[in-house]
């Protein structure tokens, strides 16, 4: 896919484009006390800030990002929606992806051409922090644009918290990883402490369980969040079986987990 | 060690012990506009303010807490400064740390007790976030307090930003890990990405050079802050030169870097 905003000062191309400028804020995890001034102040900054359309199963999470506008920015008349493409799952997980990405930076595209003809300055709001298990980075590389980053409070900053706990042991390594890979690869070589996200439910049922401990938190920072901790053979069908009530009663559900042995 | 604030409800042990409440504070990196809401709240709910004392080589960094500590709370009346022990290097490496945190929670100790006679609520304020690579959770907890964290936006996240890179490939796994680490260990095994902290300068030495990527930061959300990205055989020895340059002009620095091969 070819950049959808050719270069300003490229060589006699592209020079009568509207100049667009880009934020990626990080807002961290649904808490909106976890928002940095940065954050505020980026916010401020837009001509347009773009939200994924409610109508979605974590339409809490569409509810959430317009509460924190509203917050700080007093009204909304600077925020826009666009179509959030639905992932075919069918092929290859990569593949997949990738083609969603193609369909996002089109959807970004034509919500930006349509509000912001003469150019300006167009923000999105990203759950945590733009740089950790989020497409916003990739989603612009396509777009041809290279954006501000804000960095935001991670989920993984806001489990440890609270739990209280620390997320590497002295000195010791942490691994960050995803549930399909743990799934899939097993205890990664040489970690004591794993951090795990984007599991589709139970990814921890791969492992051997004796004597790893898991620290697990669900809608961090939100008013219903949730936490379990305990030796992994003790909590892991509790964990299980809690997360299944809690999909079913809010309609979706996100969670991280970090593991230590 | 035993725990200095013994159970305030233990049976018939320590009832009559001032209640103390400890609040470890995430403040970001270095820019005070990464500080979150939540941050400047705990803050301002806080009778006391620990700050270590200036007089260490890293005096811009006492400087910038109690700036912090001025823009947001107005006065530094409740600011107080404790002794910061210097740690004996002459020992084994976990030895010394772990002596070191004894000796600071016994500073902690004796500033509370002089300030908090009647009990109440400490603050301290930890660079980045508490969960990565701080001690303050570990010297918590010989004082015998389970602290409540308040998340900040962690040096890594303000890298990649300033970088305007993502931390991880699509779906792959990170490892965060030590230059101490990186130095013995060499390249961790399965990883793509590797984030290296407290490094002393020049780990990535230990490397195979070839087909590996490095974004380099120093003094991270600071006015001072300084990039550099490249192929680790081009750009390895002007990391060095600068660091040193850096490190001369300043007195002290603080970097880290992402690997990515």
């Amino acid at each position: 896919m070819t950049a959808l905003f050719p270069p300003e000062r490229g060589a006699g191309r592209g020079q009568d484009r509207p100049k667009i400028a880009l934020d990626l804020i990080g807002i961290g995890t649904g808490n909106p006390d976890h928002v940095t001034l940065a954050a505020i102040r980026a916010m401020a900054e837009a001509d347009l800030i773009l939200l994924p359309r409610k109508g979605t199963d974590k339409s809490d999470l569409a509810d959430l990002r317009r509460q924190i506008c509203a917050v700080h920015l007093g009204d909304l008349s600077r925020v826009e929606e666009f179509d959030l493409p639905v992932r075919d799952a069918s092929g290859a997980y990569l593949d997949g992806v990738n083609d969603w990405h193609d369909a996002i930076a089109l959807s970004w595209k034509a919500r930006i051409d349509a509000c912001l003809p003469q150019g300006g300055r167009v923000a999105l709001l990203v759950w945590g922090d733009p740089s950790l298990y989020d497409s916003s980075l990739r989603i612009a590389a396509r777009l041809g644009l290279t954006p501000r980053v804000v960095p935001g409070v991670t989920s993984l900053s806001v489990l440890t918290a609270a739990h209280a706990i620390p997320l590497n042991d002295l000195g010791a390594p942490v691994v960050i990883t995803t549930g399909r890979r743990l799934r899939d690869a097993g205890w990664p070589d040489g970690a004591d402490a794993v951090a795990v996200m984007l599991d589709q439910g139970g990814a921890f049922n791969a492992l051997a369980p004796e004597g790893v401990t898991i620290w697990w938190g669900a809608y961090l920072g939100m008013p219903h969040e949730t936490l379990i901790a305990g030796p992994l053979p003790d909590v892991a069908q509790r964990i299980l079986d809690t997360r299944a009530a809690l999909r079913a009663q809010h309609g979706w559900i996100m969670d991280i987990y970090l593991l230590r042995r």
